[in-house]
């Protein structure tokens, strides 16, 4: 079936949960949003395109998915609570079927984090997905990346690289996006690759304990640099101490998996610095959430990201658009 | 020059106004804000994509200028004052001339509305521009579409139909929008297209004196009709009241004219509804603000927009994408 412009926006307003602070949703010239006393807002902007940041086959639910996800983890790595957005959507075509299968993905997300879709466009173009997420977080509280402190530990959640393996399987022709693997390692790279997890409760977790912090998209060492740069400060890392997963190691074997894990993109975990006295606190949350937290270099004086025991230490880190 | 992603985006942000409210700019995650305290906010997404927004061939400039101004004439007619904004762009390739000539355009509407630029991102792809744009006003200001009532005054703002006369010229093959006609006439039209002027002082001294208020984005009788729908209202156009210019009469002549302003879409004026006790107050402004403001109809119980004395009223009102 196809839509005209106003039957395509009603179709994703009607699916976007309520929100007290709304004053005025979808279907006005603007949405009114009431924020919270004394908060402050944390805003990011991250656009998605067919064939540059997802495999143009991927499963409709699983773009939605991950276009709210990147952004979600954007607000993550700040500490912030995930409030509204805003959706522009290109579309070759306006198919109902299509649509409301990208909604799933897209509110399966929204709801569980608790952010509502509260304007945006719809366009006819190639298929492209720009959201523009705003959180809200206390003064003075927000997980910037211009903390680092020289003494800091560096830690990443989760499995850092498992995306990135995904993607080579793909890339490969060893992995179909679209649908549920048959081997279990498999699917486990495949969804942290289409259905990646923002770390929301980390974020808010770690305010007050982390010093600074990123989320993984363009690599872990890019990332990272990021951190320290904006710090002044160096990072070294120990090649191994990375949490290499076996599913990653098993489909790819060590060496790949170790590229995959310190260059790779697309794994939204956090990347972030604290005090060696708060080891013992990062742990227990780590049991608390459920979510592995590794201790994986150091922060020093200096300037750059270096990383010890890795064999391909001296090529690029991280992907780039536009790098020629 | 080609640049790299990491490039682009600072060449963005080394443009970007100072804020008082902007504890974080571009360079983190996220941007961080403080908004005014006791204000709501207005946020509103608008894409523009090249060849379906505007003449692919469009100057940079005019390109930067139309993308924010879309946006904060969505602003304008909330009444809102804008304060930050997010800008993703899909670029085929990253030449620097072209980007610091779009930013030109920007920037020059940016820094005239005080709105700064605190995020966003830059992708490869097809030319397209997602701005979402956040303004901010006190409770229960707001302009709202669902206000008008029985008995209102209908009002527009400027010459509508000037954007879609240049359209048409253009399509034509009488308008090259690339550069400065010699004719004043099609000179001023090409003006309306490529670089519209958001209406925000006037949606600012709204505030209290209309009821009910929209942006003509897709044609005055579409959006008046979004009006009158949400206000559970009739809208009636009186045809020989719309404050035709002469440059458009002179270039396509009268008939043309005056579908132009009826559906032609792009113009970016507000239309609104005050009572008819607001007519010396809204004369006061127009002389106030240099911008004609014109009474062109009422509204009346019932449903839907009439327009009399309009040979063309049977058809379709406004422009919509994806409509077959």
């Amino acid at each position: 079936m196809s839509l005209d412009e106003f039957a395509l926006i009603e179709r994703i307003a009607r699916r976007t949960r309520a929100r007290a602070d709304i004053v005025l949703g979808i279907g006005d010239d603007a949405a009114l949003l009431q924020p919270a006393s004394g908060q402050q807002l944390a805003v990011t902007a991250d656009t998605l395109n067919a064939g540059v940041h997802f495999p143009a086959e991927s499963a409709p639910a699983d773009i939605g998915w991950k276009a709210l996800a990147t952004n979600l983890s954007d607000l993550a790595a700040m500490g912030a609570t995930p409030a509204w957005c805003t959706l522009s959507l290109s579309l070759p075509q306006a198919e109902g079927d299509w649509l409301d299968a990208f909604a799933d993905g897209l509110f399966a997300l929204a709801d569980a984090s608790g952010i509502a879709v509260v304007g945006g466009d719809t366009t006819r173009g190639p298929l492209s997905i720009s959201i523009t997420a705003i959180g809200q977080l206390p003064a003075a509280q927000a997980l910037r990346r211009d903390g680092a402190r020289v003494g800091d530990d560096i830690w990443i959640s989760g499995h850092p690289g498992e995306a990135a393996g995904a993607l080579r399987l793909w890339q490969q022709g060893q992995l179909d996006v679209r649908v549920a693997a048959a081997d279990a390692d498999c699917e486990r790279l495949r969804q942290r690759l289409q259905r990646p997890m923002p770390r929301l409760p980390l974020g808010l977790a770690l305010r007050g304990l982390a010093h600074a912090a990123a989320d993984v998209s363009d690599g872990l060492l890019a990332d990272l640099g990021h951190i320290a740069s904006r710090s002044g400060v160096a990072a070294v890392v120990q090649a191994d101490a990375l949490p290499l997963s076996s599913a990653l190691c098993d489909a790819l074997g060590t060496d790949v998996a170790r590229d995959c894990a310190l260059r790779g993109g697309d794994d939204y975990e956090l990347c972030f610095t604290a005090a060696p006295e708060r080891r013992q606190a990062l742990h227990a949350l780590s049991s608390t959430l459920a979510l592995p937290l590794t201790r994986i270099g150091v922060i020093a004086g200096g300037r750059g990201v270096r990383c010890e025991g890795d064999a391909g230490g001296e090529r690029a880190a991280g992907y780039r658009h536009f790098t020629a």
